[in-house]
């Protein structure tokens, strides 16, 4: 599991006095961002050397409990299943403060060419996000898996 | 179904050159606000009148295809669940141009109090979802339904 | 001067009960495509055809009230200067209901390669552009001007 | 000066392959937190603990350079002006690998009452603002000062 944090902005609240929900799949891709650089495989470098984009296919959140403006969130991003083409990660957004969880989902990301067409995920991030996903998978357990 | 349109902005777009997946969210809630308001019942209204927000537990979305800048944007909007508290919405984007569906999804929204806690969806509103998600299962069949 | 409309989403307010002033500067670019594709010469197509990209190098804003969640916003457009490389825009955002001004300021863009180097406005556009401050300047007086 | 540091997110890129303009503003604002944060005067505190809002009432930015995905910028916040309800704050947002310069600005933020009202700036945030003006005058001399 890989794990940041930020914090909330006031642009990111609304009338209703907490974070808007949008703004949850913004910090999900903070996670997932933070986790390639950590990984040695910045995306910022996957889309201009290897000429593939990341795209999101799927997003799925429950909302727990409310973010309020300035309160530092942990986002705890891990990778929970690899196939051919596309990836799938779970992230977990929780008040830093008291460990509260505000809000958790997975998307899926699909390899794709600069025309949309899905392509498998090249090397070396397929080796590097498979090898991410057994360590979680030694730590964690059946839940996370490897499939054809 | 209620129907509207907006167009993709700039500020929207990301620089794999297509709407940024967070977006759809927003769009999602333009079609809602449109809805209560053409149903004669503005959210801005609800929150300070019957003073509940209508908090989002739950979002997902399937991503079909890109969204490009400045392209038109058709909004389908149905009521397709109503509980006590709780009632689910589905969504649509559809590119106008050529009826090509880019986003279908769903949210599940609360009625809350000011300070978070579930309360029943007050009347008129849970009457005016109830017509018209009846008036939806009328014309679409069984898989619009009222729950207790 | 060009004339469009948008309304204040709810994803645009903040916890201070009113849209989230940086809203303004996405506003303003909803006002300069929706011109620009007036003109006949959207902004999609002066990136993709002519390979340049208009860039804002200076950003004014003068906010005098405050917008509100579902409010009807007029977005006044006009060119009111014009030179090589750059041209000046005022906007002013104006509510829709009772015609209140709540922030008015201007914009420059300048043409730039896709490596950030200025270059000169490329016809057409520089043309249609001239076209509209002179049509401005017509009526409106001395305050548009072009400059060499 | 205070300073602090944030990274350019995917969500705030455009399809020019740059940060969208307008999230500038947001990161002025993210300096402006972070400095009444240090400063012992939280700015979720003010809102809450005096009732009175900050809001923008003018702003002004100068882009000199395009900001890229995931590159860390700091922010170099500073109080210049202080007036019985307002005062003025200049940003400088600048890459924090090299020390570029890539936009600079200000803005003019005024205490009002929750229905818009102008009032004086409370204390002990009046006085604590001021403090932190005058310790900057003393670095800087004489551009920053205190007015009537």
């Amino acid at each position: 599991m890989h794990v940041c944090t930020t914090r909330v902005r006031y642009a990111e609240t609304d009338q209703g006095g907490v974070a808007y929900h949008a703004n949850y799949l913004n910090w999900f891709e903070v996670g997932r961002t933070d986790m390639l650089r950590t990984l040695g495989h910045p995306y910022a470098q996957i889309e201009r050397d290897l000429d593939i984009l990341l795209t999101v296919t799927e997003a799925h959140l429950l909302y727990r409990g409310p973010a309020l403006y300035d309160e530092l969130l942990r986002i705890e991003t891990r990778i929970t299943e690899m196939r051919k083409v596309r990836f799938r990660i779970e992230t977990r957004i929780v008040r830093a403060e008291d460990g509260e969880l505000l809000c958790d989902g997975h998307v899926w990301l699909a390899s794709v060419t600069r025309d949309g067409r899905p392509i498998p995920l090249p090397e070396p991030l397929a080796g590097l996000l498979t090898a991410e996903l057994l360590t979680e998978e030694g730590k964690t357990g059946p839940q996370a898996v490897v499939r054809g």
